[in-house]
């Protein structure tokens, strides 16, 4: 962990060049009409949750590279987002993947989580791999599989995640399937769908009235032919025969080709069933790379559509979960999940600075040069200074990946944890 | 037109090796359990659409070559598709596209269509161009345009539409819409949608009940940036709002690289919603090519789905509409359109090969050799010889191209209708 | 044209924010060390070519939105090229399209030209479209044709345009060609390379020793199978054949999806061959949007490539002829190519803020997080400040498109021209 | 190892349908004016070497699911080929991977590849992990690294390889490299390319002058920004640096979406640079599935590019080696080899079958119709029992999966390695 007062005094080395440009950027909104202390405040309260197999170097089928002081545990990583939580102030919450973190001691763990300032977001189940010990194999797949008793094992993982989480004081469950074909012929198409239908409301059913199920969809890998739930329309199909409290979860890198990832998030969002999202940065596939770091536009464009929609009173759509997935196969995975966050923030800033009154106003009139300036002129703002301001009154720091470095974060964790130890879970 | 006795001393020419072939692949599907009889009969029954547009020479929008010949009314391209009907006797329709087809004298259209064996199959509206004369302009879209007057015209047109169809006994109204915005900013997806889905619902109820209306999806083009309907998913959420005669239609070219379209099939099917059907070969998009010419396997595979849920009682998924939906730019529009049915006839063929009974056994056993090795057994079945015996018995030519060839008809579309000839419509 | 007191009465009153603006933003690039001056006097210098064919409204192979007051004739393309650099001061040079922009009354041209400060950038050949009274069709291709008689009648048409151009003073010839193939067997791919290969040669050796041929490629559209120059290897390997001042082409559009578009033009400066760009702005293929427009990330990464190139004396590239290609469907021409010019001096600003000494040590240390982040400062810099000051300095317009706008220049140009003029050429 | 007698009697019980099916076949294609009998012994002749890390189960990053009875060491993998090659007669070579395959008792293993009639096809080195004891570690890259002592480990390494493989008689070193860079800036391109350059033509340098070094491309994974040789141009373009005997690799796998592969294959053998082809079946990108599983079509249009580029005189290409590259996640990896092969050589018996003359004449004539009817008539042809002949003949099976399933071999061999004996190598 880091000093209170490393942060106090990291923030007084970057305060007169931070003051010098915060206060530039507050006269550029107010003079536009903003008032920038309430974008402030809202930058402050969007909190991003981080997963528990984030923490460690990631890896590709080719080979993993570690970086050394890896979390080999729950309460270690834990400790590791509490860092995160007390650079930016805007990660307040982990997710878990069982069966890696399944809580042992509850009351040491809640205490943990709230000397953090943390909670827990989602649990997230895993059929795509075989556990020892595992009766039956999901190699051809979990919830779709044609066997009931492997159906029924990928359902009871499931609850029992459920029932981890309930522990844990979560309420959200989020089920990525891995199920698919590798091969023409392998699935019978109709039939693995309803036999997940069949499987997902069984999960559905077993969960709290308070719950929330977040189905995630992907085009492909680990399938290469088809995958069960490959797209959102699928996904929202799903959602719209199980319950209401069934919802779609989007990840920025499970599209094809060119998508265009706004118009489905805004799509879901007039159905009311948008539910999740992981973010991630993506140049070809599920390429797991830092948010924000290849297409800043498209991120943009992504936020104000949430933006957008969380918004306007007409839309029915719940509370949306937020978390990062990415794999951190280069870098230090939590310099990787610093820079993320403020990606995200820095996307929803900007989403915030869009005038949408004129920007309806030009729409109406198929100004399309106008629209989209109005646009451009929120997205070319700089609002470093904005996100900045927000961690430093939050008790964060105005530049958390360079005080990570200066206090030398990562040696710590080395000499702590060793140079090999390794991150379980995936 | 062919006389009657070309067809004949064509095929007499070809009977020797016609008849080798035939036999030996008649064997083959015998001693596999087959009813070889049964297998052409199915064949003979399917019928395919041909598109008013498609019977003169494409292009791109960077230039057309013109082939000579083309049709310039209505007339003329029911004498077309009256003689690929002729040749191949399986291409018993014609669809319309307004405003190019509007019928004039409605008894002598219906005398002509009766002449060739012809029923007209659907409309298709057109609001993606301005036509001489229209009051409002439909650069900024149609159903989804942001005022209300031009979002009335576009509906007046397509009840319009339907007044033709009525009048030429179809049942069925296509709607694609290129409705869509070219630059972020330019649409507010979420009341475009809400827009058309108000317009389809206006349209819908102004069918006679007995009419089906078809809803097109396509991920760009003519727009950049999104299509209001840019996928299955969204054609799927109108006909769910808009009732029960609402359909799906699948476009082969209207896909993201690299999308499982057989999946989708399935998909829609199994929801009961999968109602046309438009055939094209596509290697990078929306590129119009001959149907089967550039991945004939994944024809197959479509197929298959699509055998699969027609004979499955479970499925209760209307009848469908096939139609051919390509762009001639360098073939011959008739032989391209000949070509096209080949290729969709031999793909039907071989799913009809697919022995379901063991394919469903491998699935359930999960044996993905076994299962996939059924499927490529049929597909790699040379079903030529059966799909030549259905035209042949069907009064058609054993090869449609050949006859059309060596009867010269091109030269003598040229020398009636003029060089420079060029089809109205698009 | 626009009157230059409104050009000043323009800058009077934007001046006050404008002002604020760049005094913070010189301040904030002086202390980390940049010299402001120099880069605006950098982004003054930077000109980029108009095409002919960009005036007009574009349009699909689905229909074209006329927008009216569109040039009809070479001196009325002069006229509205001359508007666009009196206003923003950045884009003094024209580029022809043959057969459309003959030059008739050389002298008259040469004067009109000088009246508006501009020049003749590259002369286009064009053998996509048969033009009337043309004794033989490119239908199946030009410069690749099977027939001699039809590769003889390309290279003549393109030797043509170098006479053309040096009439104006132009050096440059570019070729871009259709040639490709709809369906497999369709072109014998290695002859169809070697006749090309042959055309070019006869094209290049027919040219003054002083000119350079740009060779483009494309991957696909208007042939859907194969292009004869589909991708930069192809382009690349036709310039090592034909001659040192044959260069490689790059069209931000013409790349398959995905594509690491920086990569290849570094690679293509380190061989020393990169001699031509055309921008315009993507999201599935050709779209032809405007440059910037949907991954300005992207736009800058590539003039970090160029800068980084263009500022390596070790590089051995010619200098680089800057064009717009895009097609304007559905903004007013004029104000598409504004913001063209627009998005492309930011990127080439942004690029000229990366700090170059601190980048190469972050490689060197393969500090990657370092490293990123330097691009991402460099990137995150709200330039328009210091491309406005370097237009006003120019004489040009803090903010054109308003300028434009409130000047009402499209209305003054229909009354001029009339409601239905239609720009030639394509 | 399967009793020859097994094989006798498999083949014996398929006798009679092989035979019926097979003097159809050979009617067919005398009619044509084909030689069955010469056809059967160019399909015989065609051998195709198998990685030895095929052999076992593969894996995604996601998981792995092994199947049992892998083989564990190099002796063992020789004994997995050697049955496949006893099967099907088609697969003569095996190629080594180091580390895992590094010989040891030299005379042994080259008594067990003569004892299964085996040779060694190609070395392939490995930079793309770090090995246990390794000095240097690979994770920000090998040839391309930034410091000199890791590029010289690599090189080294890569001339061990050859050491290793000159041992046991191969001629052939593979290189593929994962350097790359996962976000914008880690790279510096230019120079990433030219230390490239320099370490590849160190290894060259090295090699035996009758060796040839095979240079691999691929877009991205695992590296999802850029690679150092993203595609064929970057290959092509070493190789002319480097030497002659610097040959490009085309896998299957490694293209953008929509690439067109069988021009690309076209193209470096009329450079004369094509030196080895990797083949696995792909869907969206490396998936590295059977051959020919997903797009037969385009498998066999590249083969009818590789058999006209062999039987043109005026191409100078050198003899490609041909290697199995995929990846078994789900299939029995001996029953996906037996497959893939089966692909390859229908794939190569189709494009034997092209009628050259009359597809040139077509061709000349720009008749497309006819000319990809040429193609589509030696593409529909079955042509299985000329591939079963081709491997009757050679003394092996005419359905080796059959019988491979039949003979219980994949018990056999779990029997033996044991039911978690799982393969070496990647």
């Amino acid at each position: 962990m880091i000093a209170p007062d490393q942060i106090l005094s990291h923030n007084q080395a970057q305060a007169p060049e931070h003051h010098t440009r915060l206060q530039y950027t507050e006269g550029v909104l107010e003079r536009k009409g903003f008032n920038p202390a309430q974008i402030i405040a809202q930058i402050r309260a969007f909190q991003i949750a981080i997963p528990s197999w984030a923490l460690g170097s990631g890896g590709t089928r080719f080979g993993r590279f570690s970086i050394g002081g890896e979390p080999s545990n729950l309460e270690e990583k834990i400790e590791d987002v509490g860092l995160i939580h007390q650079l930016n102030r805007s990660a307040n919450s982990i997710s878990l993947h069982i069966p890696w973190d399944i809580p042992k001691d509850v009351p040491a763990l809640k205490q943990l989580l709230h000397h953090h300032g943390l909670t827990i977001d989602s649990v997230n189940s895993n059929t795509f791999q075989d556990q020892k010990d595992q009766v039956h194999s999901y190699k051809f797949g979990s919830l779709c599989h044609t066997e009931a008793a492997v159906r029924q094992q990928a359902i009871t993982h499931n609850i029992q995640c459920v029932e981890y989480g309930k522990q844990l004081d979560s309420k959200t469950l989020t089920v990525w399937l891995a199920d698919g074909s590798n091969f023409p012929g392998q699935h019978h198409f109709r039939q693995a769908y309803q036999r997940t239908a069949e499987s997902l409301t069984a999960i559905y059913q077993a969960m709290p009235e308070d719950w929330t199920m977040l189905i995630e969809y992907k085009p492909y890998e680990p399938n290469f032919y088809s995958m069960i739930i490959p797209d959102w329309g699928t996904s929202y199909s799903f959602c719209q025969s199980i319950g209401k409290n069934a919802q779609v979860l989007v990840d920025l890198g499970h599209h094809l080709p060119n998508t265009n990832i706004e118009q489905i998030v805004s799509r879901l969002m007039h159905f009311g069933r948008l539910g999740g999202f992981h973010f991630n940065g993506s140049m070809y596939g599920d390429d797991d790379l830092t948010t924000g770091s290849i297409k800043p536009y498209q991120l943009f464009l992504i936020f104000h559509e949430l933006v957008d929609g969380m918004s306007d009173p007409e839309v029915k759509n719940p509370n949306i979960a937020w978390m990062i997935d990415a794999s951190h196969n280069t870098k230090d995975p939590i310099e990787d999940l610093l820079q993320s966050v403020n990606g995200i923030l820095s996307a929803y800033t900007r989403a915030l600075l869009v005038d949408r009154v004129a920007l309806s106003q030009a729409q109406e009139d198929n100004d399309v040069v106008k629209a989209e300036e109005i646009l451009r002129d929120a997205f070319l703002t700089d609002v470093r200074p904005l996100v900045a301001e927000a961690m430093r009154l939050a008790g964060g720091a105005i530049d958390p990946i360079a005080l990570f470095r200066s206090a030398q974060v990562r040696a710590g964790l080395i000499e702590k944890r060793g140079k090999f130890s390794t991150a379980t879970g995936l």
